[in-house]
């Protein structure tokens, strides 16, 4: 009988969601087997509806920025939406015990750059400026619609993390409701608020500062870092230390410094694990319940390079078989100076 | 400018989760496009762990049923598990805000036949009621562990569901803690009944019996369903008419109209949808917290057809190309008579 090394259960001070962080499951050897060779991609394709010339194989652009030659980023609403901006009367309907609304809402595509083949791991800073500076531009535009409650800014990269198109793109859906995962998490943060009269966020930061052990990246207004509960291998949130409980209300010179901030660690994501497929998740407040005090916007990034199996479906517990510690410790080798 | 399907936002109402409805995105070229080569598989696998002969590639048994040429159906603990039954002290340790307990509980697996390569889809009546059988004598000896406050049955078929052995088997993990998915359901089934002084599940079963249209089997004892508010394309509940908290409090009659539902309905999955690959989860009352009025226990079948992306895992809404409605009418034609 082989020695086992010893598993926890975490607790995610923030959602209080549990994980189970076991070491001893990574010697699996089917896990350590997988090795994927990565194709070469050309600049330009002519069969991408996302490269310059293919404009029309998109709806026309909502937001567009300009550069010297051509578009630089393009905002699209998403050819086979989820939710329709053509359903302007949002209500609920449906016979008890059901209930349903129409799929109002809008959802857009935020196309990154002309360029087919760069991505957030070797994106130039200027772009990633323009990229994030465009989040911003259309979550403020679309807050303005009062039938919109939540926006949700995401990015699928790879195919494990569910995109079919390599173009980098990532996309805004905004919705009749607010999600249930939302509404958890203010919730949390509000009773832990209602305790202690502190932002549950504010706090976290606070102790990865001051420990380090779990830390990548720290920018003046910005820390990376691997949750103490992180849910899958190399998970990192992306938290500002400025205490806002929305995306849209950072400033410019706070913009400018996640750009930077996301340039380098997504730099040392793509070196360090091989261009890793992996979801992007804005986190911010709802709409129309500022939570001014305790919820903190923050953005969560989640590897997909293991699959969530009937466990974790069945019970939303992740086994997770990287320490968070090893991962940060990994992932700072990768930062450049 | 084609025509718009509408899409819709739908609400579980045992869970009060939002799901999107939106059929028209299932006409996206890639989704279409998929289609797998089945091989074919022995009945006997030299290399196999759980294939007869190779007991010793696994840790001694637990618990056995013998047939007339040795075993039939075998639980043995698993070789990497994802808690550990050594760990036997139990309590909350860490530094506030980050809270952690030893992963001490049981993980079992279920090795469902001595053939490698039959499956729920095509096993035998008999043996299927010897599976659902060591499912309740199992669950009826883990819970005598008072350290135990939650067991989760599930079965992961297909890579795709995040298996990694073709050998039919299910699994077992019993938790030291609640889990808080099972947390939140049992919270609103307590809110519906409070509200109403009846079970949400019983109201669901009655709305489906009646309505029909998500019906896909119904038996003496159980009824499955696709619910109305399915996260993914053909999702399937399994739900017991007669209330019931948990899972073993079910007689030896229920227990093999079970086991003859679940060979049906499994059956008609894999002809209809050519062995899909899927998560099959027990839902059931915390061991500890009898929830005897409120809560119903049932069984959820998540196949793994489509990949949840950034969307999904940021906000906990899935957007299902597929109506329930259809899904059920499409099963019903595979089901033998």
């Amino acid at each position: 009988m082989r020695e086992e090394k010893i598993s926890e259960l975490r607790q995610e001070p923030c959602t209080k969601r549990w994980v189970i962080i076991s070491p001893q499951r990574a010697r699996r050897p089917k896990e350590l087997e997988e090795k994927e060779e990565k194709v070469e991609l050309p600049e330009w394709d002519r069969e991408c509806p996302f490269c310059p010339g293919n404009e029309d194989k998109t709806p026309p652009e909502v937001f567009l920025i300009s550069g010297q030659r051509g578009w630089t980023v393009r905002v699209v609403p998403n050819k086979f939406p989820a939710l329709s901006s053509h359903i302007t009367h949002i209500e609920v309907i449906g016979i008890d015990p059901f209930v349903s609304v129409p799929g109002g809402g809008k959802h857009e595509v935020v196309i990154e750059s002309p360029l087919h083949n760069v991505t957030w791991g070797n994106i130039e800073l200027g772009q990633m400026e323009m990229v994030v500076s465009c989040f911003l531009q259309r979550y403020r535009a679309l807050r303005e619609d009062e039938r919109l409650k939540y926006i949700c800014i995401f990015r699928n990269h790879g195919e494990r993390a569910g995109t079919s198109l390599i173009h980098p793109h990532s996309q805004i859906i905004a919705t009749p409701i607010v999600p249930e995962q939302i509404r958890t998490e203010v919730e949390e943060a509000r009773r832990y608020y209602d305790d202690r009269l502190r932002c549950v966020y504010c706090d976290v930061v606070k102790s990865e500062l001051r420990a380090k052990e779990r830390t990548v990246l720290e920018s003046k207004h910005f820390i990376a870092f691997t949750p103490f509960a992180s849910r899958v291998p190399f998970e990192i949130w992306i938290v500002p230390k400025i205490h806002r409980p929305s995306f849209d209300l950072i400033g410019e010179g706070e913009a400018k410094d996640l750009a930077q901030l996301i340039n380098e660690l997504f730099g040392a994501l793509y070196r360090g694990l091989n261009d890793p497929h992996y979801n992007v998740l804005f986190h911010s407040a709802p709409l129309r319940d500022s939570c001014e005090d305790y919820y903190h916007w923050h953005i969560e990034v989640l590897p997909r390079t293991t699959i969530p199996a009937g466990f974790e479906l069945g019970t939303g517990i992740y086994i997770n078989t990287t320490l968070p510690e090893d991962a940060a410790r990994f992932l700072r080798q990768y930062l450049k100076d």
